[in-house]
This record gives C-alpha cells, structure tokens and sequence, in this order.
C-alpha cells in the first residue's frame, strides 16, 4: 500500500520494462544468502553495562571465573568443625567428648584458632572450616556437655558437610561464553564471581518508517479512505522484541523528497533501516528508487519466491541494512520475522531464534501457487490423532492472519496445493502452543464473546475459529471442536439448523438474531416503510444500489425472496458479514442491504426488522461432559449471559 | 547464611522449643495453597500505558474491537473497480472494452464517482473500492485501450481482489482478554484498530534485600570468610523477568534494629518483600521474628517439606507478601521459582507460567530423603534411546546447581531414592533445550575451555559435565557423550589413561599437567627443596599441616607414595579439586599439599614440580565423525590451541 500512484502507463513499453524489472525475483534462499553476504561478517559493536542492566542482553565476550566460588571450604550446616579421625569411634551407643575451641565462626568470620586433636569448634552454615578440621558434624548430632565440650553421637567422614573452594566454580573455569543471553541464571554465576559489570552486545537501533499517504497514527481520527497504520507499531514491537532498539519515526507521505529526507536522516541515526509500504507495482513505489540514491551496493533483492511476502525489497546502504516490507501486515510480518530477524539477531549478537516445531493434519485441501515458497498461518486445535492445524482464511492483507496464528506451515515452491489429511510440519510463532479448553468453529457472532467472556476470564482459554455455519458442521463431525454455532436456514422445513445436524451432534439453542433491512438515516426513500415497501422502493429508484450477501448466508435466502428475482444494482456485491453490509450502506457504497439489529445499531443506521435469525450451536455430544463444555453452557444459561446478550440486541432462545 | 548466631544454647530446653517450632512444617502443597489464600482473591493494580510502551504487559481489562478493519471494502491489487456482471463475457479469446471512469483511487482516496454499468476505475492496492462496483480486475489482466478505455481479459468473480469491511477485525468483536501479555501481534491488532493506549495491570514493586555478615556486593573487594551476594542480583533479575519490579535494597547486616528498620521501610514502598539469608536454625534467625511485628496474619508457613528449600518462610503482612528464601543459591532459586513466581505472577496480572517438559533416563542413582519432596537439578544429553538426565552433583550451595541446570525432575516424598535407568518428567526452565552439538563428560580442566572457544564462538554449543574421570569413562561406555576427559593412573603398567579404555574407545592425546607440591612463598620449611625433601621437611614438623586429595584421584597415588605410610595433621582433609588444595595452603588452612602448576601460579603459590599427570580423552570411536567432534579435533591439534594451552602452564601431548 502506501503508492501514490498513477494508474494509467502513457507508455506500454515503460511498463513492459518497469513489470519485467520487478519480476526478476530471487529464491527465499538466494535472497537471504545475498544479504547476509552483504552484511557479514561485521563487527558487533558493544558497551559495558552494570550487572542489574544488563537483564536480555548478549554477552560481547568470554567470561572467565575470576575467582574460586565458594572462596573458602565452607560448612555447610550449623555444627562443629571437627577432625573425622576423632570421631571414628563414636556412634549411638558411644559418643565422643570434644573440647571446645574458644571461638565461634560466624558467617564472615575468619578463624583464629586451629582444631586441634580432641577438639571441636562451633560454626554456622556459611562459614569458613577452620584450619585443622577436615570436616563438620550437625548440632542436631551432638549433645552439650559441660560447658566447655559437647558429646557427638556419629561418626564423621573426611569432608562430610564441607563445600570445598572452588567447588561452585572453580577459578580460571570458562564461566559464560560470548553470545550468551543474560538472563537471571547467569546473572546468579557472574554475581557470585563478583562480577558487577559486563561487556554486552549493544542493541542495534532500527528506525521504522512507514510510507503511505492513506496511513493514521492510533489514537489519531481516521478519515474515510484512511487506515491506521499498523505496521509502524508491530514492525516496532518486533524490533525490541529481537535484540533491537526501534525508533519509529511515523509515517511519511508519499512524497519523494519528503521521503528521502526522512530515509537519509534516519539511517545517519540508526544502524537498520526498516520501512513498510510503498512496495507496490505501481508507478507511485518511491522508497526503492530513493534507495538506490542512499548507499552501496543498495537494492540486494526486490522480488522474492515467497508467499506472502513477494514484494521485499533488501538492500544494503554503506553497510547498514535498509528494508522495505510488503503494505500488507501479515506480509510484513511474515517477511519481517522470515528474512529479517535473523540478521537483526546476528546484528544484535544474539544466537539465532530457535522456533519449535510440531507435526499437524491440515483438514482442508489448501491452495498454493506454483514458483512461490508458500507460508501458511494456522491455528491449532486437538484432534483425535494429534494436532490439528487449521489455515487462516484471511489472507495476507489482515492483520490477524497472522496475530491470531499459532504458527505457519510451508507449502514447496514447486506443488500447487496441500491435499486435505496432510500431515505437515507446523513452526510455532511461540515456544509451546497451550491446547485452548474450549475450541468453536463455525460462523462467529459478537454475542459470543458476551458468553465465553467468564470463561476467559476463569482462566480457561476460549479458540474461536471463523469458518462459517458449513465450515463449522464438517469441523464438528471430524471432532476437531466442541461446538460449532450455526445459523443454517433450510428452505424445505423452513425451520433453522436443526435439519443440519449429523449423528454425533446436538442442538444447543443460542439465541435469536433480528435480520432486517438497512438504510442510512434520513433516506426519503425508506423511512417508516416496512420491509416488503422499502425493498420496493428501491427496485422503484434505477439510482438506488444495494448491498446482497454471499451464496450460502441464510440472509441471503431472504433476500433473494424480498427480491423475487429482481437482479437490480449492487446485487453482485456480495460480501461475507453482517458488519460489511452496514459499512457498505454507511459508506454509500450502497443505499440499502440486509444484516441484523446490533450491527446496524452500532453503525447508526436506520433499520427495518423483518425475522429472526437462530444462531445455534451442534455440540459434539461426546465432548459434552468436557469441563470447559460445561462451563460454556453454564454461562450461556446464566442470567448474566442473558442479560448481557438482550443489552446488546440479541434475544436468548 | 547469614546468621550472627550463639551456637552453644544456654539452656537445652529452650534449644529444643526452637527446634520443635522449626520441624513443624508443611507440605509443599499445603504451605502453596494457605499462601495464595491469604493472598488470593486481590485487586490487580492497573495504569494506563502508550501502545509503545506497553511491551511485555499484562492487559488489564477485556478490549473490544471499536472499528471495523479494515475500515471499507479495500482493493487487494493494484487493478480497477469493475461490475462483476459485466465481464461475464470476457476471456482470454474475447476481451471486453470497458470506459475509464475520470478518477485514480490512490490509497487514502475517497471515490467521488460510481462504476456505473460499462465502466471502470484504476484503484491501487488499499484502495476504497467505490460505489457500483464489486469487484477488481488486475492491471496485468487489462491492456491500454484507447486513451480513455480498457479491454479486460478475464471474468471476474464477484467480491474478487476485494477485502469487505470488517473481514480482519469485526467491530464488536472480542479483540483482546484481561491478562493477555502484550507482545507484538497484540501490539498489531490494537493498531489496527486505533487503540495508542491500553490499561495494563502494574507491575508490583518487589523490595530484595539480602542479610548476613558476610556479603559483598559484587565489584568490591571481598574480604576473607566473606563472599559475594549471590542472591540479590539472582532474586531481583529473576523478579524482573515474571513481570515484578524489582528494587534491590543492598544486603544488611545481622543486626535486629537495622534489619528490622530496612524491612518496614520497603514494605512501605514495595508491594512485597523478598529476603534471602537469615533461615538457618541457628539463634541468629532474625528475619522471621521480625515477621511477626510487621503486621497480619504473619508468618503462614516456615519451613516446607521440600528439598531444596526447607527453611523457606512464607508471610503475609497486612496484605503485602513478604518472604524469606533459604540462603543457599540453588534453594533460593528453586523455592522462588516454585513458591514465589506463581503468587508474583498472579499479582502481576500475567497467567501461570507454562512449563515444558521432556521424558529422559536417568543414568545413575539418585539418593533422596524420605519425606520431602525433593527436587534434583539435571543437564540433558541425547543419548541413544531419548534426552539422558545428569543430576547436579554439586548440591544446593552452588549457584551452578540451578544456573547450569536444563531443568529438574522430582522425586516423591515417599521415595528414598531415584533407581539409576529411571525413565522420570525432566520440567525445563526454558521452553525448548538446544541438543548440545558436543557433549564432554569426565575430568574439568581449565585447558579445556582453551580447547573449546573457537568451537564455542563458531556457534556449536558445547555441554562439558564434570563427573571426574570414571564418572566420564561410564558416560562414555554408555555413549552419552562424545568425549570424556580422563587422567587415571594405571598402578601396575605405571602408565596413564590407556588401560582404562573399553571397546568403542579410543584414546585422544590432551596435554601434560605438571603436579608439585605448593606451599605458600616465604615459608622457609619448603623454600629451595625438592619434592622429597619438602615431604620430610613437613612430617619433621609436628605443626604443618597437609592437605590431601580424595581417594581416586591420581594426584592422591602420588601423595601416598611420597608420604609412605605416614598420616599427617590434614591427610584427612580430601578435597576434589586442584583449586580447593591451592585455596587451603593459600588460606592458611594448609600448608603443604599437590596441586598443578597452573593452579598455584594462579593462586600466587610456591610451586615444587614432580610429575606429569596425562590429561587425555577417551572418544567414543562410533561418534568420531561428528562434524563437533571433528571440529574438536581440529581445535585440539591447532596452533592456537597449543600455544594457548602452553601460555596457560599445560603441555601439549
């Protein structure tokens, strides 16, 4: 995104150059390798830093213990530091009488006194064993005597309760190694060497930029046409994240000079370069032009094999990397954490990430382009047989895709799908995946989030997989979830889900959604007429566009009938929610459309009931005495549900 | 530690009340769950937080997505908005001209004009799809008409290259729960929808502070009996990483008042207090007493049935956690790790920590007291059949124990000990162990870590076990490790090493280790002497004292045979290691006794040569064409290491 482009060539030839330029893409494999040739190696440049601040950083060099530890043979109980040979005869039935020596060691108190034969001397845990003895004996073993000796009732054996020095670490030893991560363990070894201050990697400062005239900071207003800019913020957080110290500069229009200012001032600052945006194949894409101005070699790929993701620009300028992402967060994200970070890590003089891996079935036939490694988000569900691995459905334009994956699984760049029942290779985005409690697949509904809200917040976890009323039935029948809301019209019965459900499956009533009509407030056209008038109003106006649904969407049946075959403008625009719908009346895209009462409600418009949707959900009803299936009906029978569910519109069945 | 106790009681029944008090103590389980009652249910203290800064939080409340995202019907390609209905015709033989609309919808571009029926209009990636259309068409599937029309080569599909509003992120829907931790995706999706700013639970102030006489801060100079506060710096990092804040106090002395002081004024400002020292049973144990005047209901548990960590003690004063950890590291990092991080968590507002865990054999027995639970810190090899567990033979005094450790199997309370070949659930510390390219297991020396750096700084991660040399011989015969460092000598043959190999071993030469007897400089009973003379020198006078090697050791045979028969003042004092005998004499606990060379010189010692210990390998044949191995070997037969290993008072083989 981010192109201010200008659509039209004036020239075919111009763009028959410009198109095979971009298309000389390089293998993920070729691309990496030409990057990391361009930047390493390198030295890493490092600070000192004070034991308490150096929590996450990377050691910058051997660390060679500078001193035994424990410094000194150290009691390890609270006794007598006592000479073995003196006690080989003592036992339960026959104690030995020791003399005692007239000092006590205390912790940090150094001996004056040896142990001579026949004599004992009192020490604490912790403190240094005195010359003469070779080993110490517990209070709780010996008895007082008179006032100067005590009675011992076991024997001891040499070195019995005694840490000797260097035992813990022994001085000279190679204690940690350069690249090590310093977290509190290790923290705990350079304390006890004495260390107080280490020389640590320094953290790479990235600067982030993001490019597009359409881009909004959060927390800022967004005009029509504009988006906020989401890149700017995860691109950020991934930095830190890796080793890295972002500076995120904003987001720069795209104006050329505007542009390159902000590139040149950000890279005398920073080590790393790191923009998203502008990275289409229109005219408009100025940030890799403005590259090739900035620095030797520059551009090192533009255009790679990859899915999502193709778009990437690597390049290196005098030595510091400058990236441009694909606009599409997942493709930049996906690209970022893939190709980036482990030269970011490498920078940051961090070990490469080690990612977990998992074998999974993927459910569902997945296509794949040939000529392109294609990465795959998936969520992670229990099957029967192991883990299930389901595809996002959202593609690389939303930023869910990849927020709300487990992991990704890749598809060879020379098949063109992965059959349904492949077992895959899926690498976790995060060390271990926790196995949700409570896994819901099918058509998804905010009234849901009202039910599953005290389950969350009881700690179970709550997977909610989108894939549609059918999507959620087939998911239901193979096990993979233990419900799967629904909200199926059959036109025979006329009656609602309950004609869907296969053996193994039940009915749990959820509650009623009303569907109407919706128009904008103030529409002459549609005020106070009821449903079947206002549908025919509209087919009345050749001005008036609506907004249909999608084939399948029970919605769409009624529609279909309101319209008794008319096919009048807009009906091709067929998108997959309730919330599309209303945006698309909003927005005059279109004038009229059907969805249900919360969302027109929430979006202000004017809405025109007509019936009530049932959204149900078929239980798997082996999984029913599940805990958290049984936590879920509970909260949806709950008075709390109800009343929450009737404040948002919905109407309990 | 850190006692300033009275060992010898002046009144035995008041010692056995102290005793009672001290053995009442509980389960682990039950010590857990009066805890987090008297913690538990507690309000989470929240604050508002810029996205940027929010990194690493806890969320805490439920967000709702307020927009839809993205926030319009957005074109995916750059291409142009068209009615699916009109291109029904089109295909690769048949192209349909199509008039330009007189705008470019460029990202951020509010369409003024409607894709009326025979139109069209240039859109690019992100832009607003306008009124009319459904649907868009890639440029590469159009051609430049005339200058105000395009043919169109492709049916479209309606819907097709266009995102719907609300297909990322719902308006309504549940985006985010209370407790998620914030890390980049998160920061993502609340970009997405505008959100700059979150309420995140605070991280509460944890006060540490550590007592006893004998510590030192690390980078001062320590000062003989004492040693470095180990805990502290370990406690506050470890804090600082499960979501607390930690204020690190210093260490204070033994002493009531001050003690007393310094705990009220940090649980003034702390939300809770973490002591380490001061639980040992001696009279000194003031911290605990001072626990019963800092407010209700006090102290909820001292003293745990769980090794390592008896004497922890759990209060709770006026609603604010305080706690007293053992003073041995390894208790101390065990017990908070088990204890303490759970209740820290929850307060933090983050969920529990997941732990990973791992099936592994155990290869030797492990000895362990019945009624306790007992806890053993193990490393991880791989070994033919699965992960092999070493446990930690260094004990809960050493910081290593736990810092070195991959993580720890438990051993019932009912059990008295762990069977060697135990198949036991190793709970790691990280979530995922790197398999160690190359395993060492046998016999230490500091010449090895000269061996291993370049290998260490190539990236391969080397696991050096030190057993001793049988220890490492069995390992080997085992084949869970590559190599093992021996020095045996052979009484019979007169020889090193060589007769101790099995089948499957081969013997790798290391270097020599000059062993002689040290004595501090300036002690005019050993200046100028030969070894033998030394040895006559010293059992001439009644006041010197030895110090010995324990029984296995090669360096004892050699003792043994010049002391022939006589058993000195100090024979009886055994240590393990080279540097605990250079510590000894050095420390006026000794004055003689056999060491290395580089050890004294180290150590400032007068040094009396005498005899070649053979520090060699045993390599296990099958395993020599590892590429680590190989690498080893390369290293071992380098230049640099021979002149390393020569610097540091070795001699090559």
């Amino acid at each position: 995104m981010g192109s201010g482009m200008t659509m039209i060539p004036k020239s075919p030839d111009r763009s028959a150059v410009e198109q095979e330029q971009f298309l000389k893409i390089l293998s993920r494999e070729e691309a990496l390798a030409r990057f990391e040739a361009a930047l390493f190696p390198r030295a890493i440049p490092s600070e000192q830093r004070k034991l308490a601040d150096a929590l996450g950083t990377a050691l910058a060099e051997d660390i060679t213990a500078p001193i035994d530890v424990p410094p000194f043979d150290r009691s390890n109980v609270d006794g007598f530091a006592v000479r073995s040979a003196d006690l080989s005869a003592a036992g339960e039935g026959a104690s030995v009488r020791l003399a005692l020596n007239g000092e006590t060691i205390h912790c940090g108190t150094v001996p004056k006194l040896q142990v001579a034969a026949g004599t004992v001397t009192p020490i604490a845990t912790g403190g240094p064993v005195p010359r003469g003895a070779d080993a110490v004996v517990m209070v709780e073993h010996t008895q007082p005597a008179d006032p100067d000796a005590i009675d011992v009732r076991r024997a001891a054996s040499p070195g019995q309760f005694v840490s000797y020095a260097g035992s813990d670490i022994a001085r000279g030893e190679a204690l940690l190694r350069a690249g090590t991560i310093i977290g509190s363990r290790e923290i705990g070894m350079l304390a006890a060497c004495g260390i107080a201050e280490v020389k640590v990697a320094r953290r790479p400062r990235v600067a982030v930029v993001s490019t597009g005239d359409e881009l909004v900071q959060p927390g800022e207003a967004l005009a029509p046409a504009a988006i906020y800019d989401t890149n700017g913020a995860i691109v950020a957080a991934a930095i830190d994240e890796n080793g890295g110290e972002a500076i995120f500069l904003g987001a720069i229009p795209d104006d050329e000079a505007k542009l390159e200012a902000a590139m040149r001032h950000a890279l005398a600052d920073a080590d790393m370069l790191v923009l998203s945006g502008g990275t289409s194949k229109g005219a408009g894409d100025l940030s890799h032009r403005i590259i090739g101005r900035l620095g030797q070699p520059g551009i090192i790929a533009h255009g790679v094999a990859l899915k999502p993701g193709k778009p990437l620009c690597l390049a290196v300028c005098d030595g510091k990397p400058v990236v441009i992402l694909p606009g599409f967060p997942t493709s930049a994200m996906f690209t970022f954490h893939d190709m980036i970070v482990p030269a970011l890590r490498r920078m940051a003089g961090l070990p490469p990430r080690s990612d977990a891996k998992v074998s999974a079935t993927v459910p569902v036939r997945i296509a794949s382009e040939l000529g392109r490694t294609e990465f795959v988000m998936v969520s992670l569900v229990a099957g029967k047989d192991g883990p299930i691995a389901y595809p996002s459905g959202k593609g690389s334009g939303a930023i869910t895709s990849f927020a709300q994956a487990d992991g990704f699984l890749r598809i060879d760049a020379l098949a063109d799908q992965m059959p349904a029942g492949t077992e895959a290779e899926v690498t976790l985005f995060t060390p271990h995946v926790r196995v949700p409690d409570l896994v819901i697949v099918g058509s998804h509904c905010t009234g849901l989030d009202l039910v599953t809200a005290p389950l969350a917040h009881a700690g179970l976890t709550v997977r909610s997989i989108a894939v549609g009323s059918l999507g959620g039935l087939a998911a239901a029948k193979r096990g993979e979830c233990d419900l799967a809301p629904i909200h199926l019209f059959d036109d025979k019965s006329e009656t609602y889900n309950t004609p869907y459900l296969a053996e193994g499956l039940e009915l749990v009533p959820g509650w009623r959604r009303m569907q109407g009509i919706v128009y904008r407030r103030g529409d002459k056209r549609f005020e106070g007429l009821g449903a079947k008038q206002a549908v025919a109003a509209a087919l009345a106006d050749p001005a008036c566009i609506m907004v249909s649904r999608n084939q399948g969407a029970g919605t769409r049946i009624l529609i279909d009938r309101l319209l008794e075959g008319a096919r009048p403008d807009g009906y091709w625009n067929q998108p997959r929610s309730h919330n599309a719908v209303a945006a698309a009346v909003a927005q005059h895209r279109a004038d009229w459309g059907m969805t249900i009462a919360p969302v027109a409600h929430a979006v202000g418009l004017g809405f025109i009931p007509l019936a009530e949707e049932h959204y149900d959900f078929a239980l798997v009803t082996a999984r029913r005495q599940r805990p958290a299936v049984q936590a879920f009906l509970d909260a949806l029978g709950s008075e709390e549900a109800r009343a929450a569910l009737e404040r948002a519109g919905f109407r309990p069945a």
